[in-house]
């Protein structure tokens, strides 16, 4: 990240655009910043939990005897103490979570909680947890959607019935819900193309990548409330879950946020929470649980693995006219993958006349899986894009060409129903096809792919809060955790709103007791709706300010304008009064500058990028080598440019990883065969080239300053991108991910008549 | 402390004067509530205090050299590391606060801070400052106001000249200032008494007797910034101080309030803070400083010792007509001394016409004082109040009477200045002169006394931010440190104001980051003002809520009325909707329900207290036991009764203390010989009688519910009422503090011809 103060775009502003350092940054190189797991209590205990063997079984019996009488062993818990919520008429989603942070009468993955101990020590925890007698009684197992969706499959959850399906299905299934979408006349649509592509795709379990594994401290007290520690994307969140779980009420556990090393979606889900807590309320000592990498891959939620048929057709000229889209998600041991986003995304860039869209929410014996970074898109734009390229390809014209000439713009109707507002995507697809990378050669076994990808981004509830200084700064308080660099663009917008430089102005991120709700830093929304918040706050700021000064004067308060940082009297007849003037002296008018604003975000901007990857493949090893990478994406406006890059370059190297090599792998008797970053092999720096941005600024209307959410798109259109350069490379189009090695030689392999494996 | 549910008052409350148990009653029984010295940071260095071993000194030398070497020390500082504010065009008092955090070129009194050192151990770090080498040449001191305002007296601040003298004066003086309060014709008034009485009185510098010794946290960054952890009675003004002595912004410091161990004015003052953020700058690592005992009492401030004359003339039918006030008061080493507030508040109780009061702030080489409950008026009042009993001896009317025939009531003009508004002095004597206790028989050796006493209250700047949680339960956010039991009161007023049972509100102390501004936790302003600001923020969350109400229903907010805890339209037409209902849904109808209020208070309602107290003294040795004691005082409005008896009995019991056993001794030589609670005696719960109170309530119209503060003025009558009781029992009077068994012995001796010593 380049530390410079020029202004990228907007030049009306001062503040917004400008790159100043990162705020969090020495803490976190120089060691201070303090995660999850680093707190320290007087007297705190080590806790460690027990986990499921076996990927599906019945609980006959848990002896936890042996283990509280050992050395250390200050408090055991197992499914019997937590409440039984069904009983209690909680909602079906809150009794399936709270079986999922502790089994109940069955495990249904590897890894799932079984019982938990508190001790001295980690050690003595771990010793105890491995001295709890558990008697199973084996069951079979699903790992895929296609053992699931089998007729004859095994069931996970006993009386459960797809959702979605007209009449109402008599049988259990592993099949939670069906979604669907449609338009049009589908026979028609395919019977108007020149050309009709169908292809078959799958694609792999992944995780997040975030490195900070889970991890909880709490301390409950004797009259029943709890102050919990942990790094999550949403403090009120995990508040509200770890309530739920507990049968408590959320306002008698505090959260204090972490930093946070890394989430993209998969901190916000509780598991630990609510066992720290109930081990602390048993044991009468803060407790403090954090899980080891293993336990990390086995037992938190990765992205689904799906399965997805589309077939498109196209006009000789480059008009789309159909759509038919099969997908189907596994969701892991509990409903919940993000299918319906799926649904929802797969054809949203683009205005097609006819579609059909079904898509299945399927429970397997793997753990429940979680949000990753725009959930559900970019599978289903790995296929539909795939299949884009290829009908470019026939009907030869230029890929980009042909997303153009059917490109939603503002005022189409979105394949998901609503209209689009303003939006970027036709300048995203400029952006490339007008960008140097496009033009130049490529070299024997070279590839070019490129694909673009879509995000709703997302509003929802913000609180915030704005305190003036005595001394003249401000201190922004949010309940969004910073998982991407929140707070420097809270600072930008206040500092902007206020006339300041963002030097005076400080961001902090307060614990649920302190600010007012805040939902989940996720949806790409914090600098949308937060910030909204933000400067709604400062804004009242302001109007008070224009007050004090007014009454200083004494003077009408419109004649007083708000400019540069401070009061002037329209006709100049007055010494302007500063921040710095007007806090010190604000006894005298009225008492300290404070002001608070919550809101549930409307506006949200919705988010385009297109990307252009160069690959070569070497023939000998089928190894893929990423040349060169371009993303464009519409930011609506970059408050920070230098985080918004960041954003788009992590999206893009995260969907690299999952494109060429990340996968969890079970073996056939469901246990994971890689949990850990030595086996799953995220991308690192010496693998990649400098992912080059163009940051695209088509302004949302709805937000003061134009935010949309810069997220999550980015990770949307690599996996097609590499797809589609490797097809360019090779003349072969793999459609299974990851497109490892041994796949893509194989599929060369197999191209060329070799025969394959 | 009881716990009922029973309203004493205002019948129209629900939850104002309940009793609710206190929040942080359980925490604090346990061991789980976290004092000044309670934190534990990771890498965390421990620090020690270099103190000069004399009372006037001046440092030629300081050779740290040989403490820099020795193992586990990290840092070492100085007065040399300290900015030069002079240089830096600070104010004289901020100048003079920061050399008594650090000496520079001289040492002020024992105690005085030389040189500070980090070590990884407590024992490492002491015996590395016992190792720094200080070349000391020794001065001449002083110790008490005489030795200090004699005209040959040693120098302690070269160039201060005494202020408040006309013409000023052209030569340096040990009196910083001189304050003064007159009206009408002195000479005429005591020509009008038929009775005037003249006394001397002295009294020793006290100890505030909080229980636990100051202590700070610092961890600051190589950017400048550092956060601060101490148990205080404002973090924001220890955020203040400490960004003057370091001659930062304050904002670069964050700090988190601990809980408090009592402070009663004593922790409002920086003294560990500016070391342990230098330290912990220097090292790299957190620093924790904690004083021992001795330290608290050598090196943090008392109150004043005085030494007073108060002359009073009254007419045979108990009119007062004139008084005549000299007091000169210890500031310890640096100006200070509360002598304006005791000049301000002496006659305040009483309508006089003519008097003159004239109060000297005198420096001495004892720690500089600092606040102690009702800062200098128990001092004041036990002269007056001692005059006035002899007095009413005199004319032969009883001590209430007198005080009643010339009582201030609403509208006197207060000898300080203002007009009363309503105020309760009236209501407090007559509750003592027709309590049981006033009419009770006495024994042999038994006596009876009474006084009355007054003080201000405060207001000053507050802001509290109240969020309502999606399970409809409110947090309150204040930044007011609780002393004496504010969380709870704040609780009852906004569970009043919204209609909720208190049960479901929650109150937070918030550090400097998360909450606007707020002054000190002193002047009993707390419940007043953050009070008032709590209202306030509730009061915006009313029409909030109505404003959703309306919007639900699809109505004018007009014809929405909040009625206990829930929304009803006036014609009683639609479903009424609960505060829990309306959070539920906080997203459909504009997000969360946060508000912040911020005020700087205005409407101080004066307190006044009337106090009756029955001793037996042993005539052979001088022993005073207290036998009874009953005191009463105009709270306004009790908002948690048990908080109110405990704050009237609290600051009676410390007053008996002062009056009877406290007292810094001091050698000739300028040593503390008492610098423990060994030797320094505070009375213990086996000392004392139950201390009765009679809460009376003549509300405050400035407030919303009617609160006028009451941690002070209980102070205030004490020292008087047991020395005019002491009188009483035995016919003598004693004028000197404290009144300890060889002084009373000595004066019984005395009265009897047996001479004393």
């Amino acid at each position: 990240m380049t530390v410079t103060d020029e202004p990228t775009a907007n030049p009306g502003y001062k503040q917004v655009g400008t790159r100043p350092i990162r705020p969090d940054g020495l803490d976190k190189v120089t060691g201070k910043a303090r995660f999850g797991a680093d707190l320290v209590l007087p007297g705190m205990l080590e806790g460690a939990v027990l986990r499921s063997p076996h990927p599906h079984a019945t609980i006959v019996a848990i002896d936890t005897s042996a283990a509280e009488a050992m050395p250390g062993v200050h408090a055991v818990i197992t499914g019997a103490d937590f409440p039984d919520l069904a009983a209690n008429g909680a909602r079906p989603d809150d009794v399936l979570m709270s079986k999922n942070v502790m089994a109940r009468d069955k495990v249904l993955y590897e890894g799932h909680p079984v019982a938990a101990v508190a001790a001295a020590t980690r050690k003595q925890a771990k010793a105890a947890a491995a001295a709890i007698d558990v008697t199973y009684e084996l069951l079979p197992h699903v790992l895929t959607v296609e053992q699931a969706m089998a007729d004859d499959a095994p069931i996970l959850h006993e009386g459960m019935r797809t959702r979605g399906l007209d009449p109402a299905p008599e049988v259990d299934s592993n099949i939670a819900s069906r979604i669907t979408h449609e338009r049009g006349d589908l026979d028609q649509g395919f019977a108007d193309a020149d050309l009709v592509v169908e292809r078959s795709f799958t694609t792999k379990p992944v995780h997040q990548g975030y490195i900070e594994p889970h991890a909880a401290v709490a301390d409950a007290s004797q009259d029943g409330r709890a102050n919990l520690w942990c790094s999550s994307q949403g403090h009120f969140s995990m508040r509200t879950s770890t309530a739920k779980v507990l049968g408590w009420e959320p306002t008698r556990i505090k959260v204090t946020p972490a930093e946070i090393g890394g989430g993209f979606g998969g901190k916000t889900v509780i598991y630990l929470e609510p066992l720290a807590t109930l081990l602390s309320l048993r044991s009468g000592r803060p407790v403090r649980l954090v899980m080891d990498r293993d336990e990390v891959f086995r037992a938190s939620g990765p992205a689904s693995g799906t399965s997805l048929r589309v077939k498109v057709g196209v006009t000789e000229d480059g008009q789309l006219t159909a759509a038919d889209v099969w997908m189907a998600f596994e969701a892991g041991a509990n409903p919940g993958s993000p299918v319906g986003a799926a649904g929802m995304t797969v054809l949203a860039p683009y205005d097609i006349p006819n579609f059909f869209v079904e898509g299945f929410d399927v429970v397997v014996n793997k753990p429940r899986v979680a949000a990753y970074r725009a959930p559900g898109a970019p599978m289903a734009a790995f296929a539909v894009e795939s299949v884009l390229d290829e009908l470019a390809a026939g009907i030869g014209i230029d890929p980009v060409e042909l997303r153009l000439r059917n490109a939603v713009t503002e005022g189409s109707q979105a394949a998901y129903g609503p209209k689009f507002p303003v939006i970027g995507f036709v300048e995203t697809l400029e952006a490339i096809r007008d960008h140097p990378h496009y033009q130049t050669e490529l070299g024997p076994n070279q590839g070019r792919g490129v694909a673009a990808g879509f995000w709703f981004n997302a509003g929802m509830n913000s609180t915030a809060t704005v305190n003036v200084n005595e001394d003249g700064n401000l201190t922004v308080v949010v309940g969004s955790p910073d998982i991407g660099g929140s707070r420097s663009s809270m600072c930008l917008m206040a500092a902007e709103e206020l006339g300041i430089d963002v030097g005076r102005v400080n961001a902090i991120v307060a614990d649920t007791e302190t600010v007012g709700f805040n939902d989940v830093t996720g949806g790409s929304r914090v600098t949308l709706a937060t910030g909204a918040a933000v400067v709604d706050a400062c804004r009242q700021i302001k109007d008070d300010l224009r007050g004090r000064a007014a009454k200083t004067w004494d003077v009408e308060v419109d004649v007083v304008e708000w400019v540069d940082g401070q009061a002037q009297h329209v006709d100049g007849s007055e010494t302007p009064l500063t921040l710095g003037e007007l806090a010190a002296k604000w006894g005298r008018t009225g008492g300290p500058i404070s002001a608070t604003a919550a809101l549930n975000a409307r506006g949200v901007g919705p988010a385009f990028s297109t990307q252009v990857c160069d690959v070569e493949v070497d023939p000998e090893t089928g190894e893929v080598t990423v040349l060169r990478y371009t993303t464009a994406q519409d930011a609506g406006t970059a408050i920070h440019p230098s985080y918004v890059e960041g954003q788009m370059q992590g999206g893009v190297v995260q969907g690299i990883g999952w494109a060429l090599n990340e996968e969890y792998i079970y073996s056939d008797d469901g246990h994971l065969e890689n949990p850990g970053f030595l086996d799953y092999r995220v991308p690192v720096a010496s693998d990649l080239p400098m992912i080059d941005t163009v940051v695209v600024e088509v302004p949302n209307p709805a937000h003061p300053y134009g935010v949309r959410g810069v997220g999550e798109v980015g990770i949307v259109p690599p996996l097609a991108a590499v797809g589609n350069a490797i097809a360019a490379a090779t003349g072969v189009r793999l459609t299974d991910l990851p497109m490892s090695p041994p796949r893509v030689l194989d599929a060369i392999n197999r191209a060329a008549g070799d025969g394959g494996d």
